[in-house]
């Protein structure tokens, strides 16, 4: 199944399926938000996927053309964002650059609880305090989860992935490493993530759904042009790992979305980043300095994984920077 | 105004205003839930105050005893938990004794988020996945606030502080510090928090609340042997300015709590602690070694701070500890 969620004037908006190849939209039948939907899935996805047979099967009157920029988040607002960083080419890059301790051998995922009262729109201007802070996107996927119980394990955390979603985790460079040097972490450095229109079901990937991971490329573009498509099937843990660290002394409201962190290949002079910081990594050990500089006002930042045959599973985020001052 | 809530079946329950003295309690006329009471203070507030007016003047028939002990959290569950640390007695004795990087000298508040979709009840026993973690409590004070935009100021951060909260914080001691040397901050250390069953306005704490401070003692016992009795007034900056460092890149949504980290004193070794890593910490300075263990299965902690004529204010928090294996 493919949910989108459209605005009706309440923060959870209106819960919509989408057809198969993002072409349709109705109004869902069996819950009217995707946090309800979630709440009482074992009760609803059969319902839901009726109704979504019905829609690909071209008989349902009430479809509409879905418009992906006017899309909310399919989820607007959760009780968790968790976001991990499994791509170790990332972080060892970073580390190696920056002389940064080695926290990706600590043997053990990274992960820290981000805003999650509202999730941007797909085709929403993202609004940042400066550019002093040293803008810059971060291309992700996640997943959505049922309920979990505390110290749930890898096992009930794949069987509680309901959905897989894609993440713009806009971040502050500047104050990032000021902030992961107090070790209470990263709060002022990570303002709100967007979110593309389309929420899919894990089956909808087909094989590109293997082992907890998105095995599809991400593809980004920086004012049109492309940036990098690092592949998501090189999370150094899968999201069903990522779900039980975070379990491990909590329980996960239905709801909790959970992130890959930045997606990075190893081949990265090949494939590209999937954020400004790594390509600047890679430029200060080729080139002896960084010279792509951090994102200022009007830039456009635009990210989509497609199907393996080309055709659209997510939607696009495509978002333009605005500054306050 | 003091409010509690009590469970009606949904997660925000059903929100009641307490008398002066925290004998008598009513159900709101004007909002439901707390949540709700915060997204409309402004409309809300007057008639909040009028029905307190005739709580306190034994005028509602309805009004029945409070039972503290039978009430949730004041507010069951909030979009944002950002929890500072704002004593600096408290980072520097754990710094000088665990020889960690001195975090407080940094210049800045510190502030991670935390678990915010539930908030154990007072009296409500917390459960833990493990002893081997080191379970430990934090007592702390915390505000509610209402809506805070993006890069809001301190004096706009006072002026946005609706309601003084009790919290314990619990902690996973032997997590904290792996977590905290990985630059991710806390996740895994931090379980979820308990609220006191009385929420104030500022006004209510008359002299005690200056700049921005709750200015009384919070007084900790374990298994009801005295542990501590820090002050809140200690802190290094107050929580308008708490709530000014949390807003610099995201909005504040009406119901965000802030917290003060663990209150401490300078005078540790005459007044105590209101956690037992701190008094650990001391316990190695002055006898070479930490003698007082960290919580058992069974442990009872309790932790209340009063006016200062000693009439009850936020009433007790009194839990114990229940491990899983």
């Amino acid at each position: 199944m493919r949910f989108a969620t459209f605005a009706n004037g309440h923060p959870d908006g209106r819960l919509h399926l989408v057809c198969r190849h993002n072409a349709l939209t109705v109004a869902t039948e069996a819950a009217s938000t995707l946090q309800e939907a979630l709440e009482r899935w074992e009760e609803v996805a059969p319902r839901l996927e009726a109704q979504y047979h019905r829609l690909n099967e071209g008989c349902l009157k009430d479809a509409r053309p879905f418009e992906p920029t006017e899309a909310m988040a399919p989820l607007p607002r959760a009780w968790q964002w968790l976001d991990g960083s499994a791509f170790d080419s990332h972080g060892e890059l970073m580390e190696q650059v920056f002389k940064l301790e080695a926290r990706h051998a600590l043997g053990r995922p990274l992960m820290y609880q981000g805003i999650s009262d509202r999730f941007q729109s797909p085709a929403e201007p993202s609004v940042f305090p400066s550019v002093q802070d040293n803008i810059d996107f971060e291309g992700e996927f996640a997943v959505i989860t049922g309920a979990v119980g505390m110290s749930a394990d890898a096992e009930a955390g794949m069987e509680a992935i309901r959905l897989i979603v894609q993440v713009n985790d806009w971040s502050l460079r500047y104050l990032g490493p000021i902030e992961m040097k107090s070790g209470f972490g990263m709060l002022q450095c990570k303002p709100r993530c967007s979110m593309a229109p389309v929420a899919v079901t894990p089956d909808e990937l087909g094989a590109s759904w293997r082992e907890g991971r998105v095995a599809l490329d991400l593809r980004l573009s920086l004012n049109d042009d492309p940036f990098g498509h690092p592949n998501g099937a090189a999370m150094a843990v899968g999201f069903h790992e990522l779900i039980a660290h975070a379990a491990y002394s909590r329980d996960l409201p239905a709801g909790t979305v959970i992130g890959s962190g930045t997606v990075s290949n190893t081949g990265f002079r090949q494939v590209g980043s999937a954020c400004i910081a790594e390509r600047r990594a890679v430029e200060i050990l080729d080139l002896g300095e960084a010279r792509t500089p951090f994102l200022q006002p009007g830039d456009q930042v635009c990210m989509e994984a497609r199907q393996a045959d080309d055709t659209p599973l997510f939607g696009a985020i495509r978002q333009q920077v605005v500054v306050r001052q």
